[in-house]
């Protein structure tokens, strides 16, 4: 593998991409050149990052409105690119994210309507320029069956609460980004058991990593 | 006055225009029909916009990177557009604004360099539509003489912290925004007296209040 690489994580809500995350971080504090791996998620991932995640999934005093709620998801981004991956990557790490833009797309562009995929794509080259994630696992699970595995009296985000309909549109624009993007877009079934979902991501990033 | 009107105050720092805000709004409180007018503040003015208010202008822990400082204060003007300014014009109200989007044109456009004036106003058709304010009042001043006259041991904000060529940018970016809008910008000599301005102020309003 050439030294510095983006690889991030995609999936509607309730997919079990978070525990893949976890199970990945704990899979590369086993590896010895652990020291490589950087672990980020969004929104959030720096000082100002974390701040603005609280006003996006838990501020009930005043929820952003839909634009609000994709610039401030904007503003967290850039912030994370500048301080956090562009450095990583410049030094040869490995960056790992917990969703990136293509979260964008799908929740603020397909679920909510506001903006385009055109749209969003042009703000993201307006701040990011032409970088784009080197490998995206995205685990696909249809919501009406991610959220009935979803264990009761769980406490959920505003995201999550969102109704199956704008979890449907979520899970559209996903699809769309995928056949779109099939080099990058390394699509996962994840109504797969959790072991199996985990091993499949190991393999595909240790043959990487042996390249 | 047709119902429904919305004035903006803007300059550069240490031009007087809080003064001049705060001297109006006692000169509102005046009128029979004070209730007609909302006083807003920018980046703020609902309870997210304060919230970011503080990520902007007083977070030194990790402030915004310039990209992520626009968008903050895009996402606090979008959110004040549709929860406060939309409403208050509908329903016939006089918004008054201290800042709207010709300082995010001087500032982040002008004097941060990162983005075109034409890329910033793309910005704001995007959130706001063809949606300008009806009349600003433009205090203009060079900064060397604004400066001068600040008084010592005054807190300054990270905005006024930046250096005097800082500022001759944010002073050329309201002069430009002054050419292209003639009909809208009232530019005010405020080297003035604070009364003089105040009165000029006045004048111009009551006259558009008796149309």
């Amino acid at each position: 593998m050439k030294k510095g690489f983006f690889i991030t994580f995609e999936g509607g809500d309730a997919c079990g991409k978070s525990t893949q995350v976890k199970l990945f971080k704990e899979y590369v504090a086993t590896r010895t050149d652990k020291d490589n791996f950087v672990f980020i998620r969004e929104p959030g991932g720096t000082i100002l990052g974390e701040k603005i995640r609280t006003l996006l999934l838990n501020f009930e005093d005043d929820s952003p409105v839909p634009k609000a709620e994709l610039f401030l998801y904007l503003a967290s981004r850039v912030q994370l690119f500048e301080k956090v991956i562009k450095p990583a990557l410049s030094a040869g790490k490995i960056v790992v994210a917990d969703r990136f833009y293509d979260s964008t797309i799908a929740y603020q562009g397909f679920a909510r309507e506001i903006f385009s995929a055109k749209e969003i794509l042009k703000l993201h080259k307006l701040l990011l320029g032409n970088f784009s994630p080197n490998l995206t696992f995205y685990l696909k699970i249809k919501p009406e069956i991610a959220f009935k595995r979803k264990k009761a009296g769980e406490k959920l985000d505003r995201m999550e609460k969102e109704d199956i309909s704008f979890h449907q549109k979520v899970y559209d624009g996903y699809e769309y980004i995928s056949k779109k993007e099939k080099k990058r877009f390394v699509v996962l079934d994840a109504t797969k058991s959790i072991e199996e979902i985990h091993n499949q991501i190991i393999l595909k990033v240790e043959k990487l990593l042996a390249e």
